[in-house]
């Protein structure tokens, strides 16, 4: 999906002039995608390609406790997607959907939640599986997520 | 725990002097505790109280599609929570862990996530089960999430 386009039957919102408050960017995701096209949609804690997290180092200490096989939750800002579409068509085909009934990039946050498995840990570097994004993604915050058992 | 105070071995960072994003808030959460003291550890998308997600009705067509029962994930800004905190004491006994390896609502990017399931939908108002925030928290986005069969 490009996340540029508007497509027959969806219908945009007026953004609010202003904003509410403000986003800090803890670090990068490099994925092997580098188009959204080229992306899966979701991710796949388990079987998925191993994706890179950069972290600032400046919040390199926040990572104590974490251990490699750990289940995460990571927030992330789909900074490509715009942010006024309130119905959208997903097939592109007349048919659609409110924003809040799927889980597409385009919304008036675009912070996507992914459940993705730690692999290997090594200072700001942390190697995960379960990503679904563009290479060059913000990164917002990680979260401990109990997964099932690999 | 008090958001604001800074316990014996936590840890702060300096913040950046500047955002790199901009978030609306979309609607409010209303729940049955005004104090963060008071909200339980984690919501119950079952047996939780009812709570009432109100909808800016600039939003309102986006709930297309969502129906009573369905499982949802929300997002939602923790607007009293400190963001410099990289460790933590949760208990307050000297032991730290990193900010990343647990689910306080302080952290960089204070946005809480939430698995609740919706039992009403009426116009821009939402009631959910599921929520552990106290009144009044601005919310960010609600996706669809697939929960197990009640």
């Amino acid at each position: 999906m490009d996340t540029a386009e508007v497509r027959a039957g969806e219908e945009l919102a007026d953004l609010p002039a202003t904003r509410d408050a403000g986003l800090i960017f803890i670090g990068r995701i490099e994925t092997p995608w580098t188009l959204r096209a080229e992306c899966p949609r979701g991710g796949d804690a388990e079987h998925g390609p191993d994706c890179r997290v950069i972290l600032d180092p400046r919040w390199q200490a926040a990572l104590k406790g974490l251990t490699a096989g750990d289940g995460l939750q990571l927030l992330y800002w789909m900074d490509r997607a715009r942010r006024d579409l309130v119905l959208q068509s997903p097939r592109n085909d007349g048919q659609t959907l409110g924003t809040f009934a799927i889980r597409s990039p385009c919304r008036p946050n675009p912070i996507a939640s992914s459940v993705v498995r730690l692999m290997t840990l090594d200072g700001p570097c942390l190697v995960v599986r379960g990503l679904d994004c563009v290479s060059g993604t913000p990164l917002l915050d990680i979260k401990p997520h109990r997964l099932n058992p690999a």
